[in-house]
């Protein structure tokens, strides 16, 4: 007797639309994360469908709302929205998900695919994203907006799961999120109870919404994250709240939908399965093929008309507000495309020569305030800031107000609080967001807590500045713990960081200047706590510190026996070696290379020109050799520290260290014997 | 007229004489932290007068209360508690506060001062740490304890204050600790609502008590601070509960005493002056001059008789103990010496000499699940977990039970959740206790989000293993976010971390080896995702791994013509080429590095001999090459991977980044010609 026919109930097929999509790709690929898009496919109805604001046609647009996909590995699930939504990501990049060259990695990745707003992947760091975002947002409101025109206004969403709440950068970011009282972030959380090990009850039994209501945030406690209506009344509760950010607790199962793997951790990360597909197309009555999206999907998806219109009708208020306030609006789209003003390089190579002229002697963390001081009244993007160490690393420049709760003035100094992970990533979000060139300042021993966000900064190619002092043992009687060692070798590792090590104020400003001109990357700028001398340069030296390295001092009789490498506090310990030498008779010309990568960019005529091919290199660094060796090369040497600091005076340190004039000049002398041989075997 | 003799109140001479030791040494050292000092003398008096449990003769007596000063900066409360206590540290290295080569550095350093339980300063990571040691009492008492016989019973104790608290990890090891009940674990929270940027209102607005309550943390809210009766009183209450951690916020003042500066956050880092010291003195009615301590404080601080008797009462104990069960009492004593079983080595060996029999061709990461089979029963102190990635870093040996709440059953596996920062800081925790042996895996790019506890780790020196698996573009599809580039090149540049890349199953057991026995800092195990083939080895091959470098396969004719070193999985690329070069005529040699450290420590005739003076070197390692030009020598050539991954899978991004055999091949062949030269100028 045959089965009688099954019987469907009336399902949502926005959501399972999504739910296939994300199912099939991952099988495909044989390989990826099916179970958090599964399982978040209503919230995802809810928020794209109803609320989400954006224009599939403009992704740039700039009063666009932001979704953020914390939980990264669920990027089938966005690619799914912006598909059906009409981006540009057509079906054939989906059939090619997770594979070299397409436009689906297995993350999403900004600027490699449009409507993705930032990379994620790396927990927590995408909500760090969003409330970098939402801050943008809240200030260029407060800067732009007038009275009957508002031009910004928009929210940011972010989907994040259980690890992200792990995740101690959420602690730093919801935090400061509270305390700021960023109303129009809206988060919605993915409990569904599963991570990777299993059911999370024995390792994280936060009592979360508990938790969120004691960091002042807006809690919509036990929503039922497979019901479209109630996800969506939450998200209405949570726009009408201005005052503080919304967490919305959505419960979910992951991998809803997958008959016999739903609600289990083996759906998390594997594909599920041709033969669990099949169950799952049998159990919600699919019968589309993998792939294949009925017609009726893609004209319920599309958000081409409605997102079309809603730009239009924020063009129309744009354009009003350019014929109320024409350079607020011009400078409006200035700052949106993240160009500078014009005739800025001209003031900037200007201010530069007149330093030169006036040659102080100065900290260079205090170089780079009296640079802030130059630069932020040209650069209102300028927003700065400090991880609870302003007066130290010197990052708030005259007459700066803070970034308050309420915005009731103009600050452009945040007061991060001790969070150093959660401010890199505020301020890549504050760069992604568009309208603000952002700055934070720790200590160079504390970027190890931020590090993974300056990567992801470089990652991502956005003009993210890390202001980095105390860069060495020259930060004294803190001791070995808040001495950097390995620290500037190991952030020139991470592929497209710039890191700045000026060796006075002029290179310090200059440092600045190549930063902000920057537009595809990140720069660290990595500066003293102590007093450096002033260098003479001509206008040529001046103008090839862009160069990332030049000759600061030639050797007598411009023939150099031995070229002397050093950057920041030491080469001030090179150039008094040069002297000591040139006494003794040896030609000692002195590089200094305040920036490794952009050194590394010149023509090999610039490089060969300032270190001759024969002449022996010793490269003098504070901080470890490891990375120096490149450059040193066939018999030369490098001086630094490979081992930990110590607590003392800074003097006592340079010192026992071994880092004195008197070293360099022994080491430097050593360079010239015939003896002399590499170090290593 | 005369002046009215001044009438001082009755105080509490315990925190005076705190109060004038800190204030005055750093006004000695003109340099240093008096502000939280001042602010938690009471709280110090409270604790460390009327409950902690330590013998000032016996710094290492393994049922001490441990006492951790997770705000580090506060060093000079601790150092005088130290002095008074009866600790072996005389008041002139009290005078030598903060300088070079005393034993009071500026923050407080393990192995360094005796009484000082970690080193502390990065803030949040002390609190981390006493995660570990209260999991590590944990643990230990349910195995060693014995109806009747209780030998492993004491608290561990924290200070902390603003700064732990904002910083991310703070959440994730409180989260880890309320998970797990950690009921003896007691914090004191200086709550003095003054950072170094001001006031924290407008930065750190959180209610903690309720954000810890969320935790399932027992907190005693609005603690007067400088109550020494009430903070008594909520430790006791703290005491009495053992079921889960306990949070006592004291409402302190910063500087309390000091006129004119306390309750402003300009005494936190910066000495009192002069001036405010006399008026502290004339305020608090203090007649002593600075380092003079009276004899009645002296006698009213010193634990030594007390403390003499509380060891004498465990001792007895321990006897009984020992009379009752001989052998566990052996085996405690063992493992609180940090040492290995009788005998380990001779297995050791042996066990490696079969595994290169057997030659299996495994990923490393299954490699060293395979290895922790094999030495987890003999090692009973292993305790391993994972930051969340159990069956990815493959960290759970054969028929592990996880460690869980209640501790009802002998778990050795602990669930980290997606903590991997906090993890890192209570492996630190656990091996600074003792009596365990702690390993903890994650993917090699999140050692980012842990690495200053790396870092810890390898300045404290202490025995925690990290393994990190998933160590190249070899992870494949999840692309370059959760792809390691720079991140091997990075470890390796922290001062005595060691770095272990092997090639095969044996290697990853040598690996495992090398990190258990060594007694003096951590070791990181960096595996790969993809399956290794099996290298051939002769006895004394087997027996070279140890060095960290060896001559894997010979040269035809033994006369090597290049020599290529790799590590990891690029072995298999070397040896592959070696064989494609062989075939056309070129004689090379293969030299597998698994461990930069260790070949660096050996004799020079052994690096010689591996690497002979003249052979040219090409290093290859899927990695950023940075690091390697100091061991690739004149004339030598490096191939990596200076640029970030990308979505694939594993084999079509080896190809598209240029490592492949044929790679190797052809860049070993360029090495041989007159034309080579290396990369840069």
């Amino acid at each position: 007797m045959p089965a009688a026919p099954r019987t469907v109930p009336a399902r949502d097929r926005r959501a399972d639309v999504l739910r296939f999509l994300a199912a099939d790709a991952v099988q495909a690929a044989n390989s990826g994360h099916p179970g958090a898009p599964l399982g978040m496919a209503e919230m995802a109805v809810a928020l794209w469908h109803r609320h989400l604001r954006h224009d599939p046609a403009a992704p740039d647009w700039p009063d666009r709302d932001r979704f953020v996909l914390s939980n990264g590995h669920a990027s089938m699930l966005l690619y799914a929205l912006l598909h059906l939504s009409g981006y540009d990501l057509p079906l054939d990049e989906l059939r090619r998900f997770r594979q070299l060259g397409s436009r689906t990695p297995g993350h999403p990745e900004v600027g490699h695919t449009p409507g993705v707003e930032t990379t994620t992947g790396p927990l927590g760091q995408g909500l760090g994203n969003a409330v970098g975002m939402a801050l943008g947002e809240a200030l260029l409101a407060r800067e732009f907006n007038r009275d009957g025109h508002v031009i910004v206004d928009h929210h940011t969403y972010v989907f994040l799961g259980d690890g992200c709440l792990m995740e101690g950068i959420s602690h730093e970011a919801c935090s400061l999120a509270g305390a700021l009282g960023l109303g129009k972030l809206i988060c919605l959380y993915d409990d569904n109870g599963i991570s990777i090990d299993g059911e999370v009850g024995p390792w994280f039994a936060d009592d979360t919404p508990r938790r969120f209501a004691a960091y002042g945030w807006h809690v919509v406690a036990d929503v039922d994250g497979h019901d479209v209506d109630a996800v969506d009344r939450a998200i209405a509760a949570a726009k009408a709240r201005g005052d503080a950010p919304s967490l919305i607790c959505c419960r979910t199962e992951i991998g809803h939908g997958a008959p016999g793997k739903a609600g289990g951790h083996d759906v998390h990360g594997a594909p599920l399965g041709a033969e669990t597909l099949q169950a799952m197309r049998s159990a919600l009555g699919w019968t589309a093929a993998p792939f294949e999206v009925p017609e009726s999907s893609y004209r319920d998806w599309n958000a081409g008309d409605l997102g079309a219109a809603r730009r239009a009708a924020w063009q129309a208020r744009m354009d009003a507000y350019a014929a109320a306030y024409p350079e607020a609006a011009a400078e409006f789209a200035r700052r949106s495309r993240g160009a500078l003003p014009a005739g800025f390089d001209t003031w900037f190579a200007a201010a530069l020569t007149a330093l030169q002229a006036e040659a102080p002697a100065v900290a260079s963390r205090k170089a780079s305030q009296q640079a802030l001081d130059l630069i932020a009244p040209r650069l209102p993007e300028l927003l700065g800031g400090s991880a609870d160490l302003t007066g130290s690393n010197l990052t708030a420049f005259s007459g700066v107000r803070p970034v308050r709760r309420g915005f009731a003035e103009a600050g452009r100094h945040v007061n991060y609080g001790v969070r150093e992970f959660g401010m890199g990533a505020v301020l890549n979000g504050l760069a992604l967001h568009g309208g603000h060139l952002p700055y934070g300042g720790t200590f160079l021993t504390f970027s190890d807590y931020s590090r993974n966000a300056i990567r992801m900064a470089a990652l991502m190619g956005v003009r993210s500045v890390f202001v980095l002092t105390h860069d060495s043992i020259g930060l004294g009687e803190d001791g070995p713990t808040h001495q950097p060692v390995e620290h500037l070798a190991s952030l020139r590792l991470v592929p497209g960081v710039h890191v700045h090590r000026p060796c006075d104020a002029v290179e310090t400003l200059a440092a600045w200047g190549a930063a902000v001109r920057r537009a595809d990357g990140p720069s660290c700028l990595v500066l003293s706590r102590q007093t450096l001398p002033a260098q003479a340069r001509d206008a040529g030296q001046l103008a090839a510190i862009a160069r990332g390295g030049y000759v600061l001092a030639e050797a007598a009789g411009d023939r150099p026996e031995v070229a002397i490498v050093a950057t920041g506090s030491e080469v001030a310990l090179a150039m008094a070696a040069r002297d000591a030498l040139a006494a003794e008779g040896l030609a000692v010309r002195v590089v200094s290379m305040p920036c490794v990568e952009l050194f590394d960019a010149q023509p090999q005529a610039w490089r060969a020109a300032v270190l001759p091919p024969g002449v022996p290199r010793l490269v003098v660094e504070a901080g470890a050799t490891g990375g120096w060796w490149r450059l040193a090369g066939a018999g030369g040497q490098v001086l630094g520290i490979d081992r930990f600091g110590a607590s003392g005076p800074a003097e006592a340190l340079f010192e026992a260290f071994g880092l004195t004039a008197r070293d360099v000049a022994a080491a430097a002398r050593r360079l010239t014997r015939p003896e002399a041989a590499p170090a290593h075997p």
